[in-house]
């Protein structure tokens, strides 16, 4: 018996926490220098200056933290890809040595059109720091595979 | 007299193409390895066993591919800093050795509520390959400094 998770076992309201990894001063301009080099990013005297007063993490390298932690936490879903993202905010800066953790909840489950073998998921991803505060939210839209088929469309008795 | 384009310079419609950036095989694995540890994105052997027919970027570095191609052609922006990100879409698989180039389109400008000194700025980011097929789009919330700061919340007759 499998412990992979499928489109028939996901609900509206399921969460799920995990965790946890720290952004170094490193990670953040190594990161910055390659995809994002602003100053803010990656000049520790320039970013002091700013009304951020210090060095903070380009908002895609935080979304690519919460990805990586997301990736070591859910990989018994049969997730197939992502749609795609909405609604990315970056709610508080993110700085060296903060301590990032991820709270993911279902928003919606719906049937895919045109697609048997698979359905819609919603979630929404909250990432926090060490001080519970969250810095990063987005709805996450994917597709992942049905344990069994829909046939002609028609819905399974698997429920 | 500075090229630096405030607030008060841009309009909706304004379009600009700029690039471009060629993703290795190498790039796509060493961004996936810290950030979306996939087989599709690590993994050549696997990646080939699946529908993609071999290794695709993870959607994140495509994302952050197009941010540094933002950050190098538009420095001459005033830009503050980016509330979010809307109808983020991977539309297309960015496989090894695709060149990426990024139009930006400005959608909406609006007077960002009780703070003077800067506007908020909707854009539209495109990314294509090589053969001109959208692989990304998203829409930018972006907040702009402005030449004038606003006083008392009335408009600067600087138009």
């Amino acid at each position: 018996m499998s412990d992979t998770e499928y489109f028939e076992d996901i609900s509206v309201g399921d969460r799920r926490s995990f965790g946890e990894r720290t952004i170094t001063r490193d990670d953040i301009v190594e990161f910055a220098r390659e995809y994002d080099p602003q100053p803010i990013h990656t000049d520790e005297g320039a970013a002091a200056e700013t009304m951020m007063g210090g060095l903070i993490a380009s908002g895609w390298h935080t979304a690519s933290v919460c990805m990586r932690l997301m990736i070591d936490n859910m990989s018994d879903r049969a997730l197939v890809a992502a749609r795609g993202i909405d609604e990315l905010r970056w709610i508080r800066p993110v700085r060296p040595g903060d301590t990032l953790t991820v709270e993911v909840e279902v928003l919606e489950t719906s049937a895919a059109d045109g697609r048997n073998e698979i359905g819609y998921v919603d979630e929404r991803l909250t990432g926090y720091n060490q001080d519970g505060e969250a810095v990063i939210s987005w709805i996450s839209l994917e597709m992942v595979s049905r344990r069994e088929s829909l046939e002609n469309g028609s819905e399974t008795s698997a429920e």
